[in-house]
């Protein structure tokens, strides 16, 4: 018989991880599940994520499946994970999917969100970026509808001759509520580090050292010195990932 | 020439403090203020607080007051303390206030919430208590009507022989929002750990070892014995004070 397909729905603080994807020697997100597994199932599996996360980065709503040899009822498998995993990682879900249901490759799309106060933050500073200018959002929001939309984004990322470096930015969110400024934005593929440049570069707009309509320019300069800097990663968070059979991202 | 009396609405994360009160040898909020006042202004002071809070425990608008020996523009303060404060404490204003205004006998009324989630966090996990039971809220709702208004709430506090057991809770809202519950209370004063007994009854309630009703029994126990646990302080936050020159609290 082979193996079920297990989908877990994942929420884990990046702060003491280096990302998801397992690395010898490293604390990572894929890591601890797969031991997770290990040690509830007795079984040795690689666990497949919706997609890399950088170090330091959180995840509200992380997809990842398994395949589990094991008859335990769904519904008991995140309370039984959660008993042996460490406290920065909560299980909230767990079904089980078509055998070939895989976390990445089905991914339609993926959603980030990044938190950006310019009032200065002491319980939420964790996953929080507090900027200490001021920040015209109006702008920021005029410059995020250049990036709308399918482009090349080679000048949003440090990686050198990405293969494929179009990316659908679906929807890009910028929403102000008393200084805390959340971008959200969802896309069918994002490059290495391109949300935290996306955000540098906003915040640059929103500081008045960027015009909104240079967004255009930037885009086709294909150059990531024109860009604004790469934020921290701690005030950046996966959001979810969107699947046939999971439409909604809220 | 008097000094001026300067005050300071201060947020701070509860985890790594021994509470609002110096305590010699322990690391308190009021502590690591006072030394940041020492530094920035070359003057030693007591720094009044709005009231006291137990090792843990949050604050998300705490008011307090100093006399200053300086004549720094009160909008710098808040920048120039946080320029030698820990990372946990932030200064979000300072204003010069009536030379007799104090923090805490000034206070009309105090409000505090406590976060309770039925669904595992991980990024919230230092402000929000996991409850791994279900909790009916309006059997939470309809016990917490009992304990508004002035009551002796004897039964809600371990300390034994209190002067005054009477509290005035002018507002006691529970909110549930997808399994994160929010109890908000507000009131002239609150006797030691009263609000993290009130919401362990709650949670009682919300589990069904209590019935709603019983909360009439309780009060009138004036036995501790009689009420749920305290619950842990990391749940709880102070939100704010009132005063008659702060009407608003939210």
């Amino acid at each position: 018989m082979s193996p079920r397909n297990i989908r877990l729905v994942v929420e884990f603080d990046g702060a003491r991880f280096h990302g998801w994807q397992k690395q010898p020697g490293l604390r990572t997100v894929q890591g601890v599940i797969e031991d997770a597994i290990a040690e509830i199932f007795q079984q040795r599996c690689e666990v497949i994520g919706a997609g890399r996360t950088d170090a330091g980065v959180h995840a509200l709503r992380y997809v990842c499946n398994f395949p589990a040899d094991t008859e335990m009822d769904s519904a008991r498998i995140p309370l039984a994970l959660m008993a042996v995993l460490p406290e920065d990682v909560v299980v909230h879900g767990a079904e089980d999917v078509a055998p070939g249901f895989h976390a990445r490759f089905d991914a339609l799309s993926r959603r980030y969100r990044y938190l950006v106060s310019t009032v200065p933050v002491a319980l939420r500073r964790g996953s929080v970026f507090f900027c200490k200018y001021y920040l015209d959002v109006a702008r920021m929001i005029e410059a995020a509808s250049f990036l709308a939309g399918c482009h090349d984004f080679t000048s949003f990322t440090p990686a050198l001759n990405e293969a494929n470096p179009e990316c659908d930015l679906r929807e890009i969110l910028i929403e102000d509520e008393g200084g805390m400024i959340c971008v959200t934005v969802e896309g069918n593929r994002f490059l290495h580090n391109m949300v935290r440049i996306i955000v540098g570069t906003l915040v640059e707009v929103g500081r008045g050292k960027i015009e909104p309509a240079d967004m255009v320019a930037i885009l086709s300069a294909r150059d990531r010195r024109t860009a604004g800097p790469t934020m921290a990663p701690h005030g950046l968070a996966f959001v979810s990932a969107r699947y046939s059979d999971i439409p909604d991202l809220r």
